[in-house]
């Protein structure tokens, strides 16, 4: 069926990911926004950050990092020179990912390229990127979600 | 010895389950209850929710499923289309579970039944259903707590 | 009515407090357990961290005191002496406490303090006490929340 | 000038709200969804649980309420016998919000409730009703989030 | 005493302050860095973003902003037209701040500014500023961390 | 090259570890910490606590233990007979851990023992342990983050 096709589409040998991550409890929270900044640098396909509690009544974070294998050093070597972490783990993951396209949607106030996801061979999702709406948002002085509303509606019309 | 025995037992090849999870960055947050709902209608063993921080000061939700293999396709199609999430990543995972029975106490207000759990041959926790409890507080006006209390306190002298 | 009357111990004009909250950035979360003691020496009420999110994404603590107004001289100098944190702001509240009373239930691996507290004139909650439920845990090897399953079917069999 | 118009609008003596709170360290998260209901029943506005650390390493809950004063009573009574709280701490708040009405849309699979609202004289938000578009997309069998897009679509088309 | 005399000029009657806060429940959180960005253009001091749980599991924000009363109008309308909030409470706030001076250290590879405050007249802390340590870390490419040592070991020695 | 030796070393067959999770939703807050120390003394290399939103708007707690596949018997035991959960999930990770060694320095109020971690040969990390400044912070009566200052600041000097 084309689900089981699906299914072996997605999750070839090659397809593993590994997801990264380290508990800091001894670190200023000023600099996470750097060290973000610095994992995508290398190729880390999505970073975050999670509230946690460690022993001692400390309020850490769990900083986390999706990475293609081949990351695997140059994020290592990020987090230990630039947190104060020791030490991480990881382990793999494998990813389920609908198929992506693009459209360009004209605004009067300028374009706005609008991804389309489909899984299956049908839309799944249909999303107007952020940077180009904020833009637009900026140099309009329209709100920023009326601007990703209309830029929605008028992909919704055409796809 | 039992140790081992119980090991072997909790941990054969067919009990590996899954954890599928999905970083969503761009959903209305009112939704999530239905989403919910709909996967534990597919199947989920469990679904939860985890506040996490993404790029942009994002304050972004993780979608976390636990659910056995056979599940996954499923799980993954509620949440390509349920979702604004365009993929997902899983891996596997063991489980170590306590043996369940059931035994019904009976309270003035109606029969309550109580989850009495064993790990190795000896109780490890007794509780008194929710939902049971929640008709009997609702009926009778008394207060919720109280009502655990007294079913609790009711099963412990049988058990 | 009582409840009027009620209403009115509850918030004369002396039993006003302050909360205290300082949004904090840039310090290592080792040493909010030490601020915390510090804090309730000189005696805060309550001390309480929210995880937040701060400009630059930043996984922030907001760091909350509850305390009398005469506290908050020596509130705002650890504050400013033990965090990082420049500056803070306070606000006054009123309190509504429900009125409390001790009791001592004996266990056979010792005695526990249960505190019953009560809301015009009717029992609102019954909870043994911490710390001496956790000594008999430590002392005797039961799970711990058997202990205070324990002594709280025996407060409920008392009062 | 309008704005100040509004502010005097917004802000009259007898439009004053409480928010009143418990820090929770001690009570099954199991019940809270009851005690939420319980509170709406009686006339809160608006019901909230964050995450926070007390002493001791307890990953508790802090209960929020937004009421009218006249709510009070029927809140602290709530919250005395239906949680493990035996104190709550509250302070009066303003309040400035649109005006809002409400539209009727009509979509293939039923109508939509749309609340309008607006801010001096201007729409600031539409936003079509969670549970008319909740309805609809059981009925349907269509995603939750596209009732809720095309619900939107047709709004914006309309107002 | 200094204490009284500090606490006068700490709390005059025009340093109070305001916390405006909203719930947002169905909002993408894609565009709250848009609208901090926008909140701190138009005076306010502090902005941050707090998860809450509202009522039907909805992982929802806390949105708070920290203003002068005269920023009530601009910040009232930056929520009501770029959140999806319709509504807002605000409390007011008094501050306890610290006196603050700067230095600027100088650093191999560059100039840091640092700021110094004090608390009746004693040195109460000492932190470099955030973005010219960030410079110096991407200009030499030595950890973020490392900078700030180096800057506030620097200043320990100087004041 | 050092990279692909160090990887080696980090990742041997037998420094694979287990992260051991349970979500937790009807359980006092109160005993988390007990429940951490007793984890910590059966071998735990870390444990922490994760805020979470689980079914029925509950405000749950993700109890997380990173232990060695032979603590995994103590580590079920501990997590069955002490929490209210029933069964757990574990999956294997492995971990990449800086090389660390200790100085110590002394300070006028005593002798902290500072962790030097290097990464390939290269410091990566210096961190005064935080007893010991606690310790000297108590002593001392000065605040202790100075004494980390004071420390870090000392320790700089000499490695
Ligand atoms: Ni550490
Ligand atoms: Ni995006
Ligand atoms: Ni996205
Ligand atoms: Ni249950
Ligand atoms: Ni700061
Ligand atoms: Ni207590
Ligand atoms: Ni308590
Ligand atoms: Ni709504
Ligand atoms: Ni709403
Ligand atoms: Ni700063
Ligand atoms: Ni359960
Ligand atoms: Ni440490």
């Amino acid at each position: 069926t084309a689900t089981s096709q699906n299914r072996q589409d997605e999750n070839p040998k090659d397809e593993r990911f590994l997801v990264i991550e380290a508990n800091i409890d001894d670190q200023t929270p000023e600099i996470y926004g750097y060290i973000m900044d610095r994992l995508f640098a290398v190729g880390a396909l999505d970073v975050w950050l999670t509230p946690i509690i460690m022993k001692k009544n400390r309020p850490a974070t769990k900083l986390s990092v999706l990475a293609a294998p081949n990351c695997l050093n140059k994020v290592t070597e990020i987090i230990l020179q630039e947190t104060t972490s020791i030490g991480m783990r990881f382990y793999p993951v494998a990813r389920a990912m609908a198929d992506r396209e693009f459209i360009v949607i004209g605004l009067p106030w300028g374009d706005v390229k609008v991804k389309i996801s489909s899984y299956q061979g049908k839309i799944c999702n249909v999303a107007p990127e952020y940077e180009d709406c904020r833009k637009i948002a900026e140099k309009s002085g329209m709100p920023l979600k009326v601007v990703q509303q209309l830029a929605l509606k008028e992909a919704m019309s055409v796809c």
